[in-house]
């Protein structure tokens, strides 16, 4: 899905039509209203989630969703108005493992600039082993390095956020990793 | 200006009314159309920004428009489609100050809940002393640590990424901070 840029039709504020120019002082076509002008912006969106680990393991959930049903992810979503990243991720892993985690640092931040998205992945440790999968995810299963199911990972956000995790768990030092996802 | 949740009063798609209610299998109140049903989400936004340094010294841009007009701010605005976190630094980098830079790493991601923002602040070594500002700024100017106008800062994040990088500069070594700006 490819980020939709002039998606607008209509104002949000009256419903009259909008059509597509360069406002005054800005530099980029915006839908602005041909009856009461006001202007309207399209901006990327965050995906906020958590690296859940117990141990040598981590948590991944099997999507009960499109896109990608079937395969595996970690928990994640859209971020919410009200909430900062990391409580927008806890969030997520709570709608989509059932788990009970001890939210640590900033992990990774990942640009997908195709789908005007940025996805943020937050370490946490999980304080029990016990989940309760909501309706968005089929399974949650812990999977150490050697039995990730790598040919059936839902995105390249997570795959790369997974290859950071366990090459870093090796050298026993965590940092924060960006990177531009193709 | 807090964010304004609930702001949709008509549908992008077809122009007519909505209401808020909760979708199924959704669990929070979304604008969807009485008419074709869509359903239009809110969602935070991303403000993306530099550090530009030049030895000891850091340039700040004093603002041309509101909010704070005339107060000192880091060169930063909202993130665009098309365009990474770290490329929407550098446009807004040379868009305010007409600065040249060689970008760094991430510096700070700071939460501003209140008003539905995620700042992000990139490190960026200035090329040239040389600056040639947009619109939007009155001048752009170096500061050493000692000659920053505290009190005469546009924003929060704008203070607190200061405050971290000088400390970060006298410690000899530069993380990744993330805090809540309340």
């Amino acid at each position: 899905m490819l980020f939709q840029a002039r998606s607008i039709k209509h104002c949000k504020a009256c419903g009259g039509s909008v059509h597509y120019q360069v406002p005054a002082d800005d530099n980029r076509e915006r839908a602005v209203c041909s009856d009461c002008h006001a202007i309207h912006y399209e901006n990327p969106l965050n995906v906020v989630g958590t690296v859940p680990f117990w141990q040598d393991q981590v948590l991944l959930c099997r999507r009960n969703i499109e896109p990608r049903r079937g395969l595996w992810t970690l928990p994640a979503g859209f971020m919410e108005l009200g909430e900062s990243t990391a409580e927008g991720a806890l969030r997520e892993t709570v709608e989509e493992a059932g788990a009970d985690v001890e939210m640590g640092a900033l992990f990774t931040l990942l640009n997908v600039v195709r789908v005007g998205q940025v996805h943020l992945f937050y370490l946490a440790r999980l304080r029990s082993t016990e989940f309760a999968p909501g309706p968005e995810t089929i399974e949650a299963q812990l999977f150490t390095e050697a039995q990730i199911p790598w040919e059936e990972i839902a995105f390249k956000t997570t795959r790369e956020t997974l290859l950071r995790y366990f090459e870093d768990r090796r050298s026993g030092r965590f940092g924060v990793h960006t990177a531009d996802i193709a």
